[in-house]
């Protein structure tokens, strides 16, 4: 029979489900031109040439689909540490990097790594959820705290929050589902804190940045770097949002070379990616991205779907902060109420998901890496169902 | 800091560790073509060109790195059931099968969704080790019980370890390290046994089948089905080993469609893929693989290098069971001490591991899956070890 966890974990995550499924049964109804889904961080946007091309050179060579050291081959993890470093403003080298099947898989392997049996890792309101799952795998649990008003992390309640349970704090910059990038001075008043926080309880506080957004970023904003504030920091991220390929399982970690434990750290966490049946990260995939290192999509592209959607939602009246980065827009409820206007946009044939899948039900959340006949398309859905709301609408 | 758990893990498996630093140090000092590395079921064989072929077919079309369903794509799992339902002798549709990342991501996937903390799972000595950590990943404990001299499953053994605490037993069939293959009257024997014992013990025991070497068999001896045997019974395998890409991480699970709990277990399968982080198996190995069901590589050029080891090494007076399948080699360790016929060995450049890696110390394991030459070239190492040890050597 199934775990009992695993049964209460179905039983949770139903109404995600019904969502997939009512969104499933409008597009074999009306046919699935006919249904704005922007439920889904899913780009639509094919990878960059380069990607393709290299990818077709490295596919040709038939001698390269052989297990390698669990942490990746060493010549793309030297790649990767020369680009990480510039990034990252850090001296980071091979060594340092581990190769992982995306960033869903790097997370996973940090925390076997770290979490003791009931310990705490703490992640900022709003957040991806599956956090919370990927704690849980591990013994660990996930401790959310509410961030700030515009979707800044709170210095303050996130040391309130942290004891000698706490294992680690998890950022996400540029924010799913906020778009939010965290400032410099944010990221170096946390590091403060967790140094200050760390003598206190006497126990290393891991700061881990997920960062697989880095690079959907609009108006040069640049992302702060984590690795450059705080010693203790680990960076996981993926190649999965920035080039396109979610479903090839291809991204990165890389611990801070200064950090307290180093060497256990780094051998843990080689171990854990090994024993967890990751062995290691998909090896063609490896050999292609060595050699696509600072390439991603056009992000022009998803900054003028933001702009459009920006201007056309303020004019029918949604309230919202204008992202920094992602290709996601966080989106007040009107009254509040997220499953409402999850359903009366699904009237429209339009899905959203709702802000209780990040923990913030006064909002909702739309992907907007999709094509530019769906934004366009579901715009007299979104201008019908703010009417119904008697929302005010700008006037032009 | 690391966690308590992986510190002790770490240290526990130096052994191992050492052993590679060795074998690292050897290629270093001498050459890498003068050290005969048989420790790792890593194939040196190049995969079938067809492989190459369909993969750089798929590659060239740039549209198919999306997400797709957790599962894996629907078209891909049809292809692959379709292959299932002959190799298994049952009736497997694309909704029993989800697409993971190797037999390692199967394994993990399989036993987080049906262990509840404290459970045991059984498997017969000798075996894969990785098992170990694959359950106790999970908050289970794996049981090793002793399998007969010859290698085969002893079901009373079994039978007399099962308590209300097993989930399921794992075999694996051809065995990893022994190459042996449990005949159809042992697969009858522990289904009747299980079928009991669930009654007994009013619990569903799962079989879990771990089978990525069921193409490497020799004389066609077969490798019996477990779905047709038992009806709780779930197949893991890979195609690492018999298309030679054990870097790729390509495998699939399938569920049998008459088991207890079935819609629990499937979606509960479905979900831990997803939330232990693997999201789905990488995209384009899954469309690759689809159209190479029932292809593998050259199984003659490993009966080859089977039978050419087995003659020189009965010769030397080496005592073994010549292995029906995988390109493994099971030897008796000359007195019974595994570390030291592989440090005598090592003496000779010879690298292979331990009876003691897989639960059974009086042995140690020769993985032939290497090149004609370094089987050749080590044959000296092996004649000048068993002479040293006063081995018996065969008259010709």
């Amino acid at each position: 029979m199934v775990a009992e966890k695993i049964k209460t974990m179905m039983e949770s995550s139903s109404f995600i489900r019904k969502m997939f499924e009512t969104g499933a049964k409008l597009k074999l109804e009306f046919g699935a031109e006919n249904v704005y889904d922007f439920s889904l961080g899913n780009p639509a946007m094919d990878p960059p040439k380069e990607f393709t091309k290299i990818l077709l050179e490295k596919a040709a060579d038939h001698h390269m689909h052989r297990y390698m050291p669990n942490a990746g081959y060493v010549d793309v993890r030297k790649k990767v540490a020369d680009y990480i470093s510039s990034e990252q403003k850090t001296y980071i080298t091979e060594n340092d990097v581990v190769m992982t099947s995306g960033a869903g898989g790097a997370l996973n392997t940090v925390l076997k790594t770290i979490i003791n049996p009931g310990d705490k890792i703490i992640a900022s309101i709003p957040c991806f959820m599956e956090y919370k799952f990927y704690c849980d795998n591990h013994g660990g649990e996930l401790e959310l705290v509410n961030g700030l008003e515009d979707f800044n992390l709170d210095i303050e309640a996130i040391e309130t929050a942290i004891t000698q349970k706490t294992a680690a704090v998890i950022i996400n910059s540029p924010n799913n589902p906020s778009g939010r990038i965290y400032p410099q001075e944010t990221i170096v008043k946390l590091s403060d804190m967790l140094v200050r926080k760390s003598k206190e309880t006497g126990r290393t506080i891991y700061l881990i940045s997920d960062e697989p957004y880095r690079k959907i970023i609009y108006n040069n904003i640049g992302v702060p770097s984590v690795m450059d504030a705080y010693k203790n920091s680990i960076v996981c991220t993926s190649y999965s949002k920035d080039l396109s390929i979610p479903g090839e399982r291809i991204g990165w970690l890389t611990v801070n070379p200064n950090a307290e434990d180093y060497t256990n750290l780094i051998n843990g966490i080689i171990l854990c990616n090994r024993i967890l049946g990751y062995v290691n990260a998909p090896a063609l995939m490896q050999r292609t991205i060595a050699e696509l290192q600072g390439i991603s999509v056009d992000i022009d592209i998803y900054r003028k779907k933001r702009d459009f959607l920006v201007k056309k939602l303020k004019e029918f009246g949604y309230n919202f902060r204008i992202p920094d980065g992602t290709f996601y827009l966080f989106v007040e409820a009107p009254g509040g109420d997220d499953m409402e206007i999850v359903d009366l946009l699904k009237d429209e044939k339009i899905l959203v998901v709702p802000g209780r899948g990040f923990s913030l039900p006064g909002y909702f959340r739309i992907a907007y890496c999709v094509s530019d006949s769906v934004i366009e398309g579901s715009m007299i859905g979104f201008k019908r169902t703010a009417e119904k709301l008697g929302l005010r609408q700008e006037t032009k």
